[in-house]
């Protein structure tokens, strides 16, 4: 074992171990394609049992929680408060070995740095490996954090699996879950003992690639505000006999309101508003579409994501307006569904600030980035614990085979929490 | 009959014979909805008969020509330049009454006038009955005007029916069209011979109805610029990981586009050039498309319309250069198919001042309004014979049985021809 062939004084002692980890978690559950730890399931468990075989063997002190996640420490019982650092073992059916097992690596890491220094930190450590993160295998994202504070609903617990439709309530109690306690929706842990929860992740986007940044400290994450259904109806009639004056095109209205929205979009981001904006589905009635037929329905999604409520806000209103604005220009009518609201989660300022000190101090960039993805972050972050989180650079995307973290932008990741932790 | 009934000195007459006409041959050809007359089919040919048998009542001289077309006149035999009034009598399935019939009825109405008044015209007069005008029952359209001039391509002659599949070269032959002749694409016709055509015909648009105009002299017909298929790649990706500045979003390019031309049509109107543009068809890829996901890719159709072949040229250029922005601008790529022309037919401007003089002088408006349709009266003009139209008030548009043509708007039809033909 890695522990007793590499002299503890090198370096890379630690970039070696993270690699035979992230090497021996992948082989365990390798797919046909990419890599696959199924929520409260097969890939998530054997990842996690030897995630605690080999804290065992460091001599870590190893706890399962009520929620069946697992904690790591250096210490049996810790009375004080604690600095949490975590993030989730479960990947997407066929994804990449780094979305979670990054954070996971991580922590474990950093635990071995201070066992192995010996060095006493000012608050004890903590480190949480979450279950059930990705929603893509019963349709509710973050299980594992969310029981933690109990907000599962029996709505939640009843979802069913993607293919084999069993019970997310039956996988979890067949991984330890405390099903009990979960129904009563209280939460399973004392939020107030925890100082500060950190997570190291891979971007899943590709900013950092972009700016040629190794790591960046996440400012938020950006909470969403989607329309899964809006309807543009005009009048459908003859391409060729309809002159300009009497159409009422749906596409062209359609086509309207999206450059209007791109055009405030630019406007909030020369003014440095965090936001995107994205019409994922845009299509003429597939029954009833021709090409010299003037398009009289369209359907369409807008979603707008951005760290800041009061952006989502603003731009939920202006999408309103201008939808009559364009409803008396072009005798067209909208539609709309209901607006579903998710919520941004804020990082902590000072944490934030502690975290850029550290990265800086180390000799990295003092840059920052908006999570577009959700993350565990984001639950501890609304139960009102104070949140940061590290983004590792990561090419082509998450939830894919081809992620590509490299290992040396990992440790800077884990060099900066160290500091962090040992500075806090 | 009629023409033994109402006395001839009576205004009414006329009108009560339009009547009559519509009403028998609308009844002769009803189907479970509307009116079916199928091209060189079972309908059109009832329509067909029925004006040859009251035209041997009212002792007009009646010929089938060789594309199984009917020509009534008053003499047997002309041998000078002649005046040739006519529209067809086939209709799309499950149609209205008036498109196409109410030209018929027009020339049946005329010849009626001059041999009841014993008025002798300076040209004389020929009524062509045509076939085969809707493109709905073999996906060709003008076969018996295109028939006529030797314009129909072997291709053409094996288009089938819409739903038997029989071929459309068979149905003519059954209706008596000479197919080793039209195989030989010669001109069945003396063109030269044909001193003006003109065309009654129903609007098919909602302009006549918005401007409270009973009739109106067509200035030309428009012809189109059309793609069947442009395709627009960006590069898809998670909707909320993604900044604006490195997105490359299909459909935000893709609305990008149909604005600007947009902006360009409401110019080129402005300044007086005819135009309309549509995407009928505009869509995000279907088996691969959701609200959390930036739109890699969108097909859409593209057309445009347009009286005069300059302003075609210009749109299709300003396209081309649009798109060239937008893939500098956004990072997207627009895959093109090949444009598909059809030509503008120029109604003759001697043609469309005289009808406007016979117009304006018995009391009507002097308007004047493009087609957006295509007519018989299109091949007639792109094979040199000076051509006219006048379009008839007719609410509910065309090609379903809701048509609304007033009677008293045709009779003014009618009544301008009538005074054209006097005054030619």
């Amino acid at each position: 074992m890695l522990n007793d062939k590499i002299p503890l004084h090198e370096e890379e002692w630690f970039e070696k171990l993270a690699i035979k980890i992230f090497s021996d978690i992948g082989n365990l559950t390798k797919d046909k394609i990419g890599i696959s730890r199924e929520s409260y399931g097969r890939g998530e468990t054997l990842g996690i049992n030897y995630i605690i075989d080999l804290a065992e063997e460091f001599g870590f002190y190893v706890e399962k929680d009520d929620a069946a996640n697992i904690v790591l420490s250096l210490d049996k019982s810790i009375q004080s408060n604690y600095i949490l650092v975590g993030s989730h073992m479960d990947s997407v059916p066929q994804g990449g070995n780094f979305d979670g097992l990054a954070g996971v690596v991580a922590g474990f890491l950093l635990l071995a740095n201070l066992k192995e220094k010996k060095i006493r930190t000012s608050l004890p450590v903590k480190v949480l490996i979450l279950r059930g993160e990705e929603s893509a295998w019963y349709g509710k994202n973050c299980i594992g954090s969310k029981a933690l504070f109990g907000l599962l609903s029996s709505e939640d617990l009843k979802s069913t699996h993607r293919t084999t439709g069993n019970k997310l309530s039956e996988a979890m109690n067949a991984s330890g879950a405390k099903l009990d306690l979960i129904k009563n929706s209280k939460s399973l842990i004392n939020s107030k003992k925890i100082e500060v929860f950190i997570e190291i992740h891979i971007e899943q986007g590709p900013v950092l690639v972009d700016k040629d940044w190794p790591i960046a400290i996440v400012t938020g994450i950006r909470g969403n505000y989607r329309h899964h259904k809006i309807r543009c109806k005009g009048d459908a009639g003859h391409s060729g006999t309809i002159p300009r004056y009497l159409r009422k095109d749906a596409v062209f209205a359609g086509a309207d309101l999206i450059t209007r929205m791109d055009d405030h979009w630019n406007t909030i981001e020369q003014h440095g508003g965090d936001l995107v904006l994205t019409s994922g589905i845009f299509h003429t009635d597939i029954d009833n579409q021709a090409m010299s037929r003037i398009p009289g329905e369209i359907l369409f999604s807008f979603e707008s994501r951005s760290q800041d409520i009061s952006t989502l806000d603003a731009l939920e209103a202006l999408l309103r307006s201008e939808c009559k604005t364009i409803e008396r220009e072009r005798g067209v009518h909208f539609e709309f569904d209901n607006v579903i609201k998710s919520y941004p989660a804020e990082c902590n300022q000072e944490v934030v600030e502690k975290l850029l000190d550290a990265s800086e101090s180390l000799g990295f960039s003092r840059v920052s980035v908006a999570s577009g993805a959700t993350h565990d972050a984001a639950i501890f972050s609304n139960q009102g614990v104070k949140t940061g989180m590290i983004f590792i650079r990561n090419d082509k995307g998450s939830h894919n085979p081809d992620e590509r973290m490299e290992v040396k932008d990992f440790m800077k990741s884990v060099s900066t929490l160290d500091k962090f932790i040992n500075d806090y």
